[in-house]
């Protein structure tokens, strides 16, 4: 096996072994156990346990992201587009979280353990929310925006509560939705707002 | 001592014991001690070790809103007046944070236990909003509201970062400030916004 051995082979193999050993135990030759395969096997793809974690964990982001990739090309007006959006990326995490708590929270800790990962997330999540401001202002949907890569990270720091997994305990609460709701109504007033009044601006 | 002794002298030992042994080890015994007191005359004011924190972390929390509570009245128009309440919230939690990280763990973890205490403490900050909304509407310095307790709530959940000690780790970055100040602007153009495009409303 060790001579057709693929990196997605070793990625899956490692995502189950980190399931179930956990992200404190999991190591290189549990991996390499699970293939029946040596650790220099392993090695050959990654260098380091390290670099399997990152691998594992971006493999694992970018899987559970394609459903709100998709969502942020929808055809939509932007407005629409930037709600459903929003519901899709808190769908997708409260799915996630519910249909497999402990790959969550193993992930979770992966994710968390590695800012490189984290910020490149982000920066994903908040390119794809700038994209459709972008589009919602080319087409008069949303008004005119000064910055629109700090309005999108606006959006996104607003929305944390629905979509952060330090907030993973709240999703299954009573009146969850109608929070979320509220929320994406005061966003998306202030994106269609008409400019009129005033706006206190930061001191 | 015991004769004199106040509930007032039993809370702020308390805190002490509380930060001392941290809060899983803290017990009425210790407070006793610290007191020169039994253990019996500490019971005789809080009947259980259960209501001793509870009370304990209510004074804690209640000292360290002072400064919100008083921003929420200042004689200011309703949106200057939401934006300084909101800086001074995110500037008391984060002092708390950085004068006494120990204190401020302990308390966080306190509260925590204690869901009542929490769900008493959000609604009276989201109280202090709702009144400052009202208050804009009124004087017309904000548009129309249809549900101002539940827009008071999502203006609460939208600044979560800024204020819910599970972002306390991001309070001393590079940048808070500035997204501090993108969420405020994002708010404040909600709910001053001029009615008139349309808004999606919530399937």
């Amino acid at each position: 096996m060790a001579e057709t051995l693929t990196a997605e082979q070793i990625l899956d193999a490692a995502q189950d072994v980190l399931r179930r050993f956990g992200p404190s135990k999991a190591t290189v030759v549990d991996v390499a156990r699970a293939l029946g395969v040596s650790h220099g096997s392993v090695y050959r793809h990654f260098p380091s346990k390290a670099a399997l974690r990152e691998a594992v964990t971006r493999q694992w982001l970018h899987r559970s992201h394609a459903p709100v990739a998709k969502a942020a090309g929808a055809d939509l007006p932007a407005p629409e587009r930037l709600r459903n959006w929003l519901a899709t990326l808190f769908d997708t995490k409260r799915h996630k979280v519910l249909d497999d708590p402990e790959l969550f929270a193993t992930f979770t800790a992966l994710v968390v353990e590695n800012s490189t990962v984290v910020a490149d997330h982000i920066a994903d999540l908040t390119g794809e929310i700038a994209r459709i401001l972008r589009d919602g202002v080319a087409a008069g949907e949303f008004a005119p925006i000064e910055d629109v890569d700090r309005t999108a990270r606006a959006v996104f720091d607003a929305t944390a509560r629905f979509h952060d997994p330090a907030y993973s305990g709240d999703w299954t609460r009573d009146g969850i939705d109608q929070a979320f709701d509220a929320v994406c109504v005061l966003i998306l007033t202030s994106l269609t707002a008409q400019p009129g009044r005033e706006v206190v601006q930061p001191h």
